[in-house]
């Protein structure tokens, strides 16, 4: 069974290229990935424009559209059999935190297990990108040990990777997802013809990184593996919001 | 204090406007919004390219961004003290089940709840959009008896509202997310050049929605309150998962 | 007969509504221009995207696409009756020289003139935006004497106009486009994520802008009249070239 | 010297392919195109937001934005010493007649012109692309005899080759831009979420087509050589226009 790849640097990016390399060990790979980098596309879906594809050989195929397009596509149309797993990165920086609801490597990989599909997102940590390779390797042995456990079947594993040599990852940590500090403000500047433009600054600094976290895990030396959910609902708060509605209806 | 009013249909959606107007009842409104339709836009952000903004009025300003973009930019920059909550609609359309993950006025608000401030997203079921003005009081109900209990730090709700007449809503409903099956098939055509192209379908049917869910509460008539969180942690799997991991590692 | 007026700064620039609310003096007016600034869209079609459109009033429709599809999606599309004539406008700022090859305004009117109207470019120049009431009122002299004679069938008029009040504008002159020294360097940055960046400079100095440049008109206070042609052959160096052409493949 | 490499079709396309392979038994060959197809781009320039370069390999780079933006990135800011000429293509498809106001490969070629570099633009006529390697011989040969003469500095060559295999080709024929009827209606739609959606049209068919005319030649297995030039005023129409204009102002 085929190994679907993806990611939201775009098809060009260095870590999907290493990524889809390693995984042939273990079964066909078929990489399907935005023509572009979509860094920060989220779960976005293109509603208002048709997708378009260029092949780049057999087993790559470019999509102008998002990593959730990506997976859908693929898994919808392009393929005649069902992958066994897609696996979405290997990310040019880390997904920890906060991080997770912005990433479109974490949403190409939400993508497969809404349609059904075990899925892994992986990152590497920092602005380096020295040891995509190590990445790698992580991910083909996690898949292979995945391969005796069914992941439940509405979660993903979000895996960020140290920027190390393989031999210098001290293990693996499960992990909750801390959280960072606000975003550093925006910055504001005035484009080459004088009018405002705003950009979004780089994400905010650890805040929740304690021990248990994914932050704290990378910072030791380890890989962080966090179990996702898809089901967004509070299931803990349902009963109290209840009292509050019932009691406001009464009135 | 001023309350922040976004959505993912654009500025110029019929929704937004019904919300806005209504809400000026009980605080200043500054509405941010995006310039486009961005549905399906999910917590997209915009990290390639500078926003810009247009105002259309002293309390009505276009962004060319994402609705997440939208209430980034507002709070971070565009208003000079911190509204009081942030208020996503109405939007055209259910955001029911796992269409939560993909909207982008769900987004709206988790972004304001990530930037410290309550949230709502607001939605009006149906693809006929002749009640708008029912949401916007339920939504101007809910606001007013917020004020008395605060929301849990990390979530927000999700309100969909049925496109009926108000006084033939027959009550409010705490609900959890249900499910949809698959999306439909994707559309596949030709553009009128000959080059193939591919349309994403329309989501797919319901498929979790008993009793209990926010499909459930609407078909028969009930204003759906959805609590949403913004930890993605799957905790009840962090246990079994590090049994895995330890047991993989120890062979 | 209807007046089409389009532009390329987008629907909501203040020199097309300053136009709009002129001409409607003279007959009823249709606005369709882009939903978004495109400045320099150039004469470019959107072939890969489907185009959409919101009604902003009945008389006003924004479109999700550039100056030209506005014309085109206009004349074929939208009316019933074929208008009498297209005017783009007013630019906010001088298309003077080479400038004419990349605005979206100037080919907003040439579209007109490809699809059987005749059309007119009206700019604004400068970057301070005053005085589009004064470029209103030029055109709408301008179209009152156009309708005693013809434009030739493959020309349009493109107008620059000082920004200055109507009465110290000393004339019209008919003028010739002259032009400019090559755009001034790039602009390389670096975004907040520490990627590199390019954005282009602004127009180059004028460099044949002696008498009869349309340079020159506007800086003496006149109002430059250029008829452009939509034929691009150069029909002088038609001869010479087959002279070549025919010594080549002689040998 | 380096011959600068463009097109519209994006840098995937196999024309371009072709076209750089085979003039580098010329010349070392920079290739510079953009990431997506970009048929239809005419002159448009990208203002609004900054370029961003992929080196696909060391001679070529995929740039984020139009042909124009393409050709104006690579002379002002990516070689370090200019090149010889710009060769724009080799296009999928006819650029013949009024195309050429709209095509993105010409107006490529156009910019190199602006900057100061001969240029040429070469286009396979028709849908099937089967014999590229005819037009890039074509454009090869081409290139050697242009080196005895300088083209005129504001002129450009606008070169179409009938796809057929070089030995079928009859000859080289100096032309001028024939015209087409007005493009065929456009086409509505209902996206599959039922909103309104409208597709430009194919190009109409032939108009002004007779001999002489760069249909003509194609249409007879000619290589069709159009001299175009980027000076856009009527200059025939200045007189009367002139007349007119000071009759007016006289009264």
């Amino acid at each position: 069974m085929t190994i679907l790849v993806s990611n939201d640097d775009g098809i060009h990016a260095p870590g999907i290229q290493c990524l889809a390399e390693c995984l042939k060990q273990l079964a066909p790979v078929l990489t399907v990935a935005p023509d572009r980098n979509c860094s920060g596309a989220s779960n976005s879906l293109t509603l208002e424009n048709p997708l378009r594809i260029v092949h780049l050989d057999e087993q790559t195929i470019s999509v102008k559209g998002t990593p959730t397009d990506c997976v859908h596509l693929a898994i919808n149309e392009l393929v005649d059999d069902l992958p066994e797993l897609v696996v979405a990165g290997i990310n040019a920086g880390a997904n920890l935190g906060d991080d997770v609801l912005y990433s479109g490597t974490v949403a190409a990989a939400m993508e497969g297990r809404n349609l059904g599909l075990p899925a892994i997102a992986v990152s590497l940590v920092g602005s380096e990108g020295k040891h995509y390779q190590t990445a790698a390797e992580v991910t083909l042995k996690l898949i292979k040990q995945l391969r005796e456990h069914a992941l439940p079947s509405n979660q993903i594993l979000n895996v960020n990777v140290p920027d190390l040599p393989l031999e210098q990852i001290k293990g693996l940590k499960v992990t909750r997802a801390g959280s960072r500090h606000r975003a550093e403000v925006m910055v504001k500047q005035q484009d080459p013809r004088g009018h405002d433009i705003y950009w979004l600054g780089p994400p905010g600094a650890k805040q929740d990184a304690g021990e248990g976290t994914d932050f704290h895990a990378v910072a030791q030396g380890y890989v962080s593996i966090t179990p996702l959910t898809i089901d967004m609902t509070a299931h803990s708060f349902i009963g109290k919001l209840d009292t509050w509605i019932k009691d406001w209806e009464a009135r």
